[in-house]
């Protein structure tokens, strides 16, 4: 049973966006029950919804249909899409928005070109309501993928900037900043252990340097800096009960430096 | 079967305004499957509200309830009602905010001032809890608007400012901006059909003029402003991939001029 | 049949933690329905969400699970707990978060610490989605609180500042501002039938007198500031239809005085 439908967009609530995209799920698939993942991916950000993304869609329940409108490219000739990876299908652009879930996941994936699974009227600006909240609700009820369209042999992708390792530490980038502004790293939990191997370090990012990572908020004291492997396998910097961001001058794409100590 | 129950509120959710709301309606109806609209629409402003119904509200399910709570004049002597627009019920404050989905349709409305089905002890400045959540539960299992209440011939009806035809043109009005800064105008497609009749004009608007109505934002250069039909049927102005409120320096109830070219 | 699940959070949506707690409720319970309370909970602040918990929690359905993430220790060697009061069940941090609900009712709470019921990898950062979430899905599938850990005498708890009542009237303070401006203090109804008497009063706030508690906004001119018993039993201040907040340049925190009049 397919019965849950995310909904993840930079639509906002005020409008009647999210609203009319409900509502036509809801017409096609009366049993769904919808998710809300988020309707705050900021505005055509299509790497911070691909990176909400991968850090939650898989953990759903098998056959599971994600709604994916982040699409600044919408009434372009760009595709609208159908994927399956693994037990999970989803719906969306192909702008990159699936990037961060198919580096290392095969998929197989439509192209979303059969009228009968879109809604009648189509406007050029809102696929949202006219091209993938039916396709989620055909999906969620049963069509195949094969069904919804013809396949598409490969998604359009993008990387995160990659760390670069030498042997004087490894180099990184700040590529998302949380609600509460911890700053999310492109350096990996497997990489630091690859790298550092335990080593002692100095870490530099924006106007401080840390001397180690260390397992979470807690091991400094209130208002300090700290670096530490996040809940999504990445190394973070953040400030206990406060905001790294903020506190640290520290803007989305600033480096941050990690220094082996000889 | 009318178990469908949507929320639309300016309540914003850092209070327990909507959590009350919904526990109160699951207290009554513990099968009703509740569907978030928004809690979004800008603090009693019961237009910007109205647009959201008008735009989606009778695209859900049949038997849906929509319950709607921008309500500036909760505790005066303004009446709380329900009513049904075709197969949708509603439930809400008698103070326009149904007008954009009444003025082309007719409807049966009654006043809600049967005890049974408000909450037993009733706040003056809480009827989203105490009035309305309770009569949308009840509608949802299946109460008929008559016994909710007794009949009220007509609802408080606002319009949005009409635009003006002339010889010279069209003449109208920014009525919402959406969150990606697109201007959306009350002057619809039809109107321009019939208006314009496919001649050549000129738009003027905030600090631009464009020559001609395209069909959507990828008809132009990033970063060029855009006039088209958008999803709601109306003239929108937007930015491809920018903002076109900051971008053209508009508020909402500035006015847009298309000239026709002799 | 507990299948009810509510989330209350400081998340905000523009991350994954919102979403990655939502797949591990359902891949646990696949047929629990979520409830989004709020997940808009100024970061961090404790008591906004206590009272939000406060004001709704318990009129819910018997058997809803509450799950409650404001948890600025996470990581650190405060308690995760489980709790019953009354018919409801909660899970979050033992921070003060549950200390409204708890101060006038009897509980019954367990640590969570049966490795079982917790998520197999767990981080230092995200016990939302690797105890809260798990515990809050097993509780409503019918697992009961003993089984989840081992029995816990007492919660930290929190107050609010108390008012104070003398000879000549109420101290007060603002404990909480809503959405709408509206500034919520810590006297209630009840202690202003009891010392207040009906007699004549001054009420200073802010850089305004007020001559009398009113029933709601609109026993006074639009614009006009008014004092008047909110829907949580407590005295409020608002403006008929304006922002008290801005209007009265008052924050949370500050003082409010009824003084008798003789």
């Amino acid at each position: 049973m397919r019965n849950v439908i995310t909904l993840t967009t930079d639509f906002g609530l005020q409008d009647y966006y999210v609203s009319a995209m409900k509502a036509v799920m809801l017409g096609i698939a009366p049993e769904a029950r919808l998710v809300d993942v988020s309707h705050d991916i900021p505005s055509q950000d299509i790497m911070a919804g691909s990176w909400v993304l991968k850090n939650s869609a898989m953990l759903f329940p098998s056959g599971t249909v994600h709604t994916v409108v982040i699409d600044p490219g919408v009434g372009t000739d760009r595709n609208a899409v159908a994927l399956k990876i693994e037990d999970q299908y989803f719906v969306g652009p192909d702008n990159g928005i699936f990037s961060l879930l198919t580096t290392d996941r095969s998929y197989s994936a439509v192209k979303l070109n059969k009228k009968e699974y879109l809604r009648e009227s189509r406007s050029n600006t809102f696929h949202g309501r006219d091209v993938f909240a039916p396709a989620a609700a055909h999906l969620s009820r049963g069509v195949t993928l094969e069904e919804l369209g013809e396949p598409l042999d490969e998604l359009i992708s993008y990387r995160w900037m990659q760390p670069i390792a030498d042997k004087d530490g490894l180099e990184g980038t700040i590529i998302h900043i949380d609600k509460f502004g911890n700053l999310v790293t492109n350096i990996s939990a497997d990489l630091i252990d690859e790298v550092l191997a335990g080593k002692d370090v100095k870490i530099y990012v924006g106007n401080v340097i840390l001397n180690e990572i260390n397992t979470t908020f807690g091991a400094v004291t209130e208002g300090e800096p700290v670096a530490y492997i996040g809940s999504a396998g990445m190394l973070e910097v953040g400030i206990n009960k406060g905001d790294a961001q903020k506190m640290l001058g520290v803007q989305k794409g600033a480096q941050i430096s990690i220094i082996l100590q000889k």
